[in-house]
């Protein structure tokens, strides 16, 4: 019987030793916030790092306060009984670096400086928030995870440990991602960039001296951001042509769709930082282990020692399932062990969230045999 | 031999008859500014309307200027010899009503007040549009014409046609077009119309007032528009993960795509209304002929008495052939004449603008016999 984690306490984790960064920078030293559920066991090989996507952050279950309606962002498949059960694995969640959930990012203090970030944070990537969660694991004194599982961008950093880490993973779930993104994954991903730099309360970054924040162009970005969430199937299923809630407004809405949008829109820029927005963004542009295709997909992945699940969704067309085949299909010619699902679902890139019977099934199956193997080794 | 038509001379003309509209307003009197190419012949019947999309204009062929490199926006599909050959046809184009091209709209003098409509102009629809067309038609003595032609909300209005005035036309061609907007198209509609009205410089659709332009808004959302009339294919294939032309400038351009979508963005905020874009894209949201639903389409189609030609594009995914087959589908339960062909492109939405061959011998041989059947008419 699958429950509830409960009330769960997120922890700011230091580290003094500097980070050297893909693109050329360094930060001196840096926080991480995290979360763990469940326990580590004695020889500490039942760790899953669970990785975030583009918005997400270190709550991926369990409630913050008794009296929160609103679990974490993975709530339905972290906990007791769930898919990534808690009762036999010790399962580390983190805020990603250059993110604006508690660990150091633009809203930090810059050492050097003694103010904010800013848009002064260094670029970050996929390979250096897979080196930092490489040293929370030593941290931790995880030298290797039972399992590394994500979603979208989250799938990304598991493919990324994979690869860089082949010795520090027994298995990595890779869920609803791409090996790179499109030329119009991009687009989308500039255009919400754009929305926001053009809002005259950006300052170039600098809102922050300003005291102001640009609302009005991250509402705008998420916007853009979740329409490419959702399908055109699901959207159509929740709107269709209705008319809003209420007669049209003084805004000029006219349909429940726009509503919605505008509604989404404003909660998010009231939460999410713009810079990180920018940042987070560019992580996704410019993750791409093939360098460009200079190496073979299969070439790079020739090197990885883990067991794979890959799992797409039919009406995913952010990443589409032929996105995560070209993973697949790679793998399979680098005669790597993989297990892939499409899985039919009208929630679009969404989908990855949400409850499913045959996604938690699959997932569950999966998780069930890197448990089965951790009893076998010990 | 196919050639140019040449220079092309538009034409403005007046309408002193008020004009009731769709959603209430009335239009006191109005220009339109049209375009003909080839002569009407002497019983009348020879004429074909081309209707255009969201940001066209009455310049469908030729040149406006004999060193002019660009020319009309279906060029290639209308001139001497082409698909719509103005040896044999007698084509009218024109900017539609709410347009920024000089038939009545935002920019025009509201006789009532003596300034610019601006955001005050009423709101037009596609049945509008039609009715105004019409009349245009009476005006060049026009009762019926041999077809209506148009690709997107172009086709919309060719549908509209077939629909509202069932004894005026012989023949439609509605190409990558739609029977109604989805939820998702509401929602990029949206998204570009959010970004204008949060530019600063938009006032409230006053910014005349301000002797400013909302060119910032209006070039993210021309930008949102791009991303859906390309192909995930065709940006592969123009862009991939390639880097601009220059190394990344002060600007923060990482790939060329980003190059490509801020230079299209500026050059269309340049030459487009704010408002017109605005009132376009809401009368594509409103156009439905099944009043969401509440008549069934091919109930609509019933009362339709002209030949039909449908097209769309494989990897149009802004009206997929999904949305045309809806159509056809229609047409057919209808009992109506129709030739439908989905055909292969690479180039997404705006297939419907470009050369390809297998395009043009279909359009070619749907109008031979439309010419035939005017020929034997005679």
């Amino acid at each position: 019987m699958s429950q509830s984690l409960g009330v769960v306490t997120p922890e700011l984790i230091h580290f003094e030793k500097p980070l050297q960064l893909e693109r050329g920078q360094t930060l001196p030293r840096y926080d991480l916030m995290v979360e763990t559920y469940g326990s580590l066991n004695t020889n500490n090989s039942n760790a899953v790092l669970v990785c975030h996507a583009l918005s997400g952050d270190h709550h991926a279950a369990g409630y913050h306060e008794s009296e929160s309606k609103k679990p974490g962002w993975w709530n339905h498949y972290i906990g007791p009984g769930k898919c990534i059960d808690t009762d036999r694995f010790f399962v580390v969640s983190l805020n990603n670096l250059g993110g604006c959930s508690g660990s150091t990012g633009p809203l930090s203090i810059n050492p050097e400086t003694g103010k904010a970030y800013g848009p002064a944070f260094p670029e970050v990537t996929v390979l250096d928030w897979v080196h930092a969660q490489a040293r929370l694991a030593d941290h931790l004194g995880i030298h290797k995870f039972a399992a590394i599982v994500g979603g979208s961008l989250g799938g990304m950093q598991a493919l990324q440990w994979s690869i860089t880490y082949p010795d520090r993973l027994d298995s990595a779930a890779i869920i609803a991602a791409a090996p790179r993104l499109t030329a119009q994954n991009i687009a989308f991903n500039e255009v919400a960039r754009q929305a926001i730099m053009r809002d005259p309360n950006f300052f170039d970054g600098n809102y922050a001296d300003h005291d102001v924040i640009p609302a009005s162009g991250v509402g705008l970005a998420r916007m853009v951001g979740h329409i490419t969430y959702l399908s055109d199937i699901s959207m159509g299923e929740k709107f269709g042509r209705n008319l809003p809630r209420e007669d049209r407004d003084a805004n000029g809405v006219n349909f429940a769709v726009e509503q919605y949008l505008r509604y989404q829109g404003k909660q998010f820029s009231g939460r999410f930082d713009a810079n990180t927005y920018i940042l987070m963004t560019r992580a996704l542009d410019y993750f791409d282990p093939t360098l460009n295709e200079s190496i073979d997909l299969s070439q790079v992945l020739s090197e990885t020692r883990c067991k794979f699940l890959v799992l797409s969704f039919t009406t995913d067309w952010r990443f589409s399932p032929a996105r995560s085949e070209e993973i697949v299909d790679a793998l399979i010619q680098a005669g790597k062990p993989v297990s892939y699902a499409r899985l039919e679902s009208a929630h679009g890139h969404d989908a990855f969230l949400i409850p499913d019977e045959t996604y938690e099934g699959l997932f569950k199956a999966f998780m069930s045999r890197v448990y089965a193997d951790l009893e076998g080794a010990s």
